[in-house]
Parts: C-alpha cells; sequence; structure tokens
C-alpha cells in the first residue's frame, strides 16, 4: 500500500510536468488524478483546491532548484561571471531536454504561471513573486562580488540583477516562442552585457 | 441596425480586452458574446472556432501598433538609440495606463499567448513568432543605423535585435508579476547596454 508521502509526492510531480508541458487553466483536477492514479478524495485531502496545489508546485519546484542547479550554478567556488554562464547553460539544458522528450520547448515553469494567473490570483502572484526575488538575490551576490574584486566597473547590483533576470525569463519566453532551445544559448551569454549604472542612469 | 463590421469588431474588441486582461484559457465564447453583446450564431458567422477568434486578435493588436506607437517609436526622424528609448516609455505607459483602470499590470499580450499556448497549438505559435520576428526586424533596423552612424560600436545586429526583444518581453513579464509598471522604467533603459558581438562571443 502506498503512503500518504508517495501519493501527495505523486500528485504534485503529475501536476508539475502537466502544468508546466501545457498550463494552468488547460489541466482539470480529474486528469491529474488520473495521471497520478489517485482518487479525488483523496486529491483534496492533500490539496484542497487547485490553487493549494498549484502552491505546492510552486514551492516543490522552487525547492528543488534552489538545491539543485541553482545552488550549483551559484556555487560561491566558481568565478562570479562564470555562475551567470552556469545559469545560462542549465535554462539551455533544462529547455533541451524538455524538447528532445515532448518536440516542445515548456518554458520557464515560474514565468508560464506569472502571465498566466498573475491578474487573477494575488496569492499565487505573491508566491511567484517572491520566488523570483530569490533569484534576484543570488545575481545581487554575484554581481557585488564581481564588483568587489574588480572583476566588472561598479553597477546598481540591485537593479542589474533584476534586469538579468528579467533577461533570462524573456530568452526563454522567446525560446518557447520559437520552439528552439538554441535561443537560449545564442542569447543566453549577452546578460552579461547588461548594467544598470548606480543612480539610474543609462 | 448595427453593420456586420460593427458586430465583428465589437466581438474583436472585447476577446482583445478579456484575453489580455485575464488569459486565453479563462475566457469562454460565451462571457465574449455577453461582452460584445452578440448571439452565438453570430460569434460563429465571424469566427468557425476560439483560435480563428485568436488569430483575428493577434492580427488586430500587430496592426494597431505596426501603425501606431511602433511605427511612432521607430521613426526614421529621430535618432536611432532614442527610438529604443521611445519604445521603452511606450510599454511603460501602456502598462500603467490599464493598471490606473483595474489595478493590474496585464503584461504583453503576444508574451501572455506566447507562454500559454506555444506547446498547444502550432498555428497561433507560428503567428505569435512572426509578430516577434516583425518587432525583431525593427530593432535590427535601428541597431544597423546606429552602427553605421558610428553611435555604437559594431556588433552583431540580428542577435542584438532579439536579445533587445527578449529583454523587453521579460521586463514586462517581471512588471506583471510585480504588479508594478515602474519596473519598465527602472529596467527599460539597460536595453541600449545589451550587446551581442560578431561572432556570438561575449
Amino acid at each position: 500500500m502506498k503512503s500518504d508521502l508517495d501519493t501527495r509526492s505523486r500528485i504534485l510531480a503529475t501536476a508539475r510536468k502537466l502544468f508546466h508541458s501545457r498550463s494552468y487553466a488547460d489541466v482539470g483536477i480529474k486528469e491529474i488524478c488520473d495521471g497520478a492514479k489517485v482518487q479525488k478524495g483523496s486529491f483534496y485531502h492533500f490539496f484542497p483546491s487547485k490553487r493549494d496545489l498549484a502552491m505546492a508546485v510552486i514551492n516543490d519546484m522552487s525547492e528543488d532548484w534552489a538545491h539543485g542547479f541553482v545552488a550549483e550554478a551559484f556555487d560561491k567556488r566558481l568565478p562570479p561571471m562564470e555562475r551567470l554562464d552556469y545559469m545560462i547553460d542549465a535554462a539551455y539544458y533544462w529547455q533541451k531536454a524538455a524538447h528532445d522528450i515532448d518536440g516542445r520547448v515548456p518554458g520557464c515553469l515560474f514565468g508560464n504561471l506569472a502571465l498566466e494567473i498573475s491578474t487573477r490570483d494575488e496569492v499565487l502572484r505573491a508566491k511567484l513573486k517572491a520566488v523570483f526575488e530569490h533569484a534576484r538575490e543570488r545575481f545581487e551576490e554575484t554581481l557585488d562580488e564581481a564588483v568587489e574584486n574588480g572583476m566588472v566597473p561598479p553597477l546598481d547590483a540591485h537593479a542589474t540583477a533584476e534586469a538579468m533576470l528579467a533577461y533570462l525569463e524573456g530568452v526563454i519566453l522567446l525560446a518557447k516562442t520559437r520552439n528552439d532551445p538554441d535561443v537560449v544559448l545564442r542569447l543566453g551569454p549577452a546578460i552579461k552585457t547588461l548594467r544598470i549604472e548606480r543612480g539610474g542612469v543609462n
């Protein structure tokens, strides 16, 4: 007999895959239950609503990231600017692996959800905003270190980090629209050219 | 009595507003008919399917853009790099105007649709890809002119134009996630710092 933990994990994994490869609105609870091989009653025991499920999916994926490739990319033993190259490579292989399997560039689940639900669900929007803010902080630490080490001329690290995150999301958006993971490889490295000067002047 | 043109226009305007403020999947044909005050039969006379409607919405909006603020921003009488500032300002005022009315940053309709439907509808994806390609060409012409005039050191104008478009979409994505139009104002001007060198080296 499967434990509760198994059941919850199966629901989460199924929802994550379906939300990512399609969209939040396009995937119904019945389809998730069927895919995870659980009864609806069991589903509602773990997730009282679809929004609760979406929150758990975002949490689950951001934790995986934080302990997985984001931790690897922003490893302090790497020279700061190489961390940005690592992030771009990781984004590329993520999209390419999905494309190799399904023939589709799925994009960034966080970016997808952000554009789909931000005007409709304040709770999910706030959660996604927080996920992006954590990512922005990794970029900012990297820039601070690069400036301290004299590798990059002084800049507004907070704003430039935000710009880099926006660029990464935009590059993945374009890769999804073109259904071509190579877009990430071609455009990604230019993330290092983005600069916002202190005082906001450009 | 309303003409056919009026009816079609009302459906298009209603669908565009609803798709933009919410999402494609979230808005049903009945709601669009109600909003446009047309019967379902009349709707299907103009748009055999929801996809046909989405195609028409994308066409309608990209034509409006091409003859509206994109034409103004990329006016050849403006110095090349000022055209980029104009694009950023236009994006800001677009998001701010919507936010002032609805309290929500709606994002870019093209970017929203691209992330929502690219894995699910090849026809709509191809259409959005073409819309982005037209925008990319405007950026490329601008960069070519800036390089010719010696305002910008030589670069890969095709790839840099693609990077600038990606950045613009990413900045609007972040503004939507934060529900804050000022993100566009703060990050937008850094679009001019993006560079991809000839030969793809960065």
